[in-house]
């Protein structure tokens, strides 16, 4: 990722020095550079010399395993810098991490960002999205690069300072937990297509080159198409049936769940994903539970026709919803912390570059643009009536799944957010009065602004 | 609650000292232990004079606030203790606090425990289910106080010694997940016999007092049937229609979902009833989409009695799957954390005295006799049958409900749960192949032990 970072970098024409602990990924990179057309790329070996290299005010990027081996490089290279430099963390860092790692630097007069980078090994050679939070003179110093180096959509790069702080690795966390996802939903398409509608690899193909042709186009989707197409090169089969469905996870979409749970946002969309990443890790127990239990004896009847559609709409709308949940989780946490996220630029720089790019999200910006400040994305009159139009189509799908015995927990997680989301009463007001029953927690009325209230309940006999 | 296990103990006849901040609190304890019979209880207003009046070794039981306040408490108290003494925080306190604490007071010879107490105040008065975790001496000398406080249902007193360190405030922590499920489910039936089925209060008053005669009975049931028939005294109508439908939470349900994702244990179900207390929160947001989203125009036709059936069946189901969940959560930390926790004795002591008492918890209690070491819940041969007789009906009234537009999240994911826990394969190759293709994270084959596999990706053309 540093590597190939360095060479987008020196491909724009800004001269950059690299530096790594391995010596021979340092020859490597310089070797690529070479390669690659001459680029203005300088290796070393030594750190101080590697410093030293740098034109003032410095601007150093580090690309490593995030937590304490960030600290522990910070270590010899901060003696090295003075007052002015700018230090940034491109790693999928823990916010509160570089919120100390800001503090600390900036008390030594030198400049501090934390900037996440999405678009994988592909993405930070040729134009990654960019989220760069922290001192905003850093911002300042490393524009011209960062708006070279990011992915160019048409309406800009890809970048765009987030944010005090940690803000930057925060908005690629919740980019990362809507990549989990949006991959889940995909996944569940997939089954629902594969065990409901018969579609062969090739026919799921062509399937999904068709929907990238429309309102799910996406890298997701492009690229969910080629897998249905390679063929394996050990079998006469398909790759993709060849794959283990244990799926691994780096920590960046758990955060994104642990971090809704405690500013209180539902996001039961990438919950899901996140659970279903953990369900598969229990193979052997899915294998020994599948003996004991058959599912559904009968299974409804639907035409393939009406089954693609219906899988196509679900998808939309749970996608919908599953970015309401992830951009309402930065709100409230923007709201918390005084960050000032601008949500619809936010929007904006995921067109390109990263894992998530999608023509959906020049729709969120345009909602964004249209009214800054809705409740939800939700709420954005035309993806409230994209909503409505698909709505009998997305019920009929995760009715028609669920009775088959298909887990669809995305899916369905999404309907039921969506459901409770347009319900100006829950049933919550049964909750409210068992927690006064059993622990005096008071409750208020819907009837004035007083309270809160406690009752003495009656227990009636239970005869 | 301190006041009210302080009176148990005492009604008990142990002698017993107490001492408050508040000097008035002291008063009043001392005041009520006379009322409610010369109970053995002295009160004190200094708090060495409360330390000397206890006889060595001392045992001591906190209850306040969990936290920094457990902290401040114990920087006057520690000093005055003596090697051997025992401590015992009776809060809801995060079991790393109770971790570091029991370090602490073990480097002086002080024993300290970290206690769960559930039942609320009338189960710390009468009969609690307590969860002591800490040093193991400190249990030994407190048991027969401990036996003699708590609930007392057939096979025993609801207390046993849970493990080392934090594990009893985890044990508590898991319980209160547990409870959120089981209040959230509840309430979806509620809602569903409600809005589908049309019942009135006293219909459903009727109702959850027919279903505490069953496989359902406990307590949270018996106090909704209590709830249903509570009059509202400011009006002619029913309390519970007047209650404001927006809810709290203290924190263990949070710290139960966030563990549950460190730990890599799908816990939807509990994860449903957080997130609908977090939504019920956005009252305002919900009325107005409330105002733009109609929900579907026709509604499924279900004969009040099928629908009667069918939630109640849903319900069982689900709060098998709830069960199962919150277990699994317990047995993968005890084996991470070396706890030697025994789930089937954990689930007899929450038999009486907690808020999740139930009969259910007697039929764990035997699935755990019977074998030990099973995978989940799920796999005990009575319980798998009991939800292969329901499956259809379950499966039927979650349709039902999503097809009305009704909110259903628990019972929707305990559903998509159990679909994929039954699952030998899911559609997680895909999820895999997708991590390759963008990030080189690599995959494993269904077909041969080896790799980890990467793959140079072919990209069709997306003509």
């Amino acid at each position: 990722m540093g590597q190939n970072l360095a060479l987008n970098i020196a491909s724009k024409g800004f001269r950059i020095s690299v530096w790594n602990r391995s010596e021979s990924k340092v020859d490597d990179t310089t070797e690529r550079a070479k390669k690659e057309g001459n680029l203005p790329l300088d290796g070393h070996k030594d750190l101080s010399a590697f410093v030293q290299s740098i034109k003032k005010p410095r601007k150093i990027i580090m690309l490593i395993q995030a937590g304490p081996p960030v600290d522990k490089a910070m270590e010899p290279l901060l003696p090295l810098l003075e007052a002015g430099d700018l230090l940034i963390d491109g790693g999928n860092e823990w916010y509160e991490n570089t919120d100390r790692r800001t503090a600390l630097c900036e008390s030594k007069g030198i400049r501090y960002m934390g900037m996440g980078v999405s678009g994988g090994e592909e993405g930070a050679r040729h134009g990654p999205s960019l989220m760069p939070g922290g001192t905003k003179e850093g911002w300042d110093i490393v524009k011209p690069i960062l708006m070279k180096i990011a992915a160019q959509v048409d309406d800009g790069p890809c970048v765009s300072y987030i944010g005090p702080g940690g803000s930057g690795n925060y908005v690629k966390m919740v980019h990362n937990g809507i990549e989990y996802g949006d991959m889940q939903l995909i996944a569940e398409a997939y089954a629902v297509l594969k065990q409901m509608g018969g579609l062969t690899n090739p026919e799921l193909q062509n399937l999904f080159k068709e929907w990238n042709k429309g309102e799910l186009k996406s890298f997701l989707i492009e690229i969910t198409s080629d897998i249905f197409g390679q063929k394996d090169d050990k079998t006469d089969g398909y790759l993709v049936d060849k794959i283990l469905d244990v799926a691994g996870s780096k920590g960046t979409g758990k955060w994104t769940i642990q971090e809704a749970a405690e500013h209180g946002v539902p996001c039961p969309t990438m919950q899901a994903a996140l659970d279903m990443r953990y369900m598969s890790t229990f193979k052997a127990f899915r294998q020994r539970a599948s003996g004991k239990f058959k599912g559904p004896a009968t299974k409804p009847q639907v035409t393939q026709s009406t089954l693609i559609d219906d899988v196509r709409n679900a998808l939309y709308c749970a996608k919908i919803c599953s970015y309401a949940q992830g951009l309402m989780l930065l709100q409230t946490v923007s709201n918390e912390k005084g960050w000032g996220l601008n949500l619809g630029e936010i929007s904006r720089t995921w067109k390109g570059g990263c894992i998530i790019r999608a023509v959906f999200l020049d729709r969120i910006k345009k909602a964004f643009d249209r009214n800054p400040h809705m409740d939800s994305l939700l709420m954005d009159d035309q993806f409230a009536d994209e909503i409505q139009q698909r709505e009998v189509s997305w019920r009929r799908i995760v009715n028609a799944a669920q009775a088959a015995g298909i887990p669809i927990p995305a899916l369905s997680a999404s309907l039921c957010y969506f459901d409770a989301y347009r319900s100006a009463t829950l049933p919550v007001n049964l909750v409210q009065g068992q927690r006064d029953y059993f622990g005096a927690h008071t409750y208020k009325r819907t009837d004035d602004e007083g309270g809160p209230y406690h009752t003495q309940w009656t227990h009636f006999a239970q005869t």
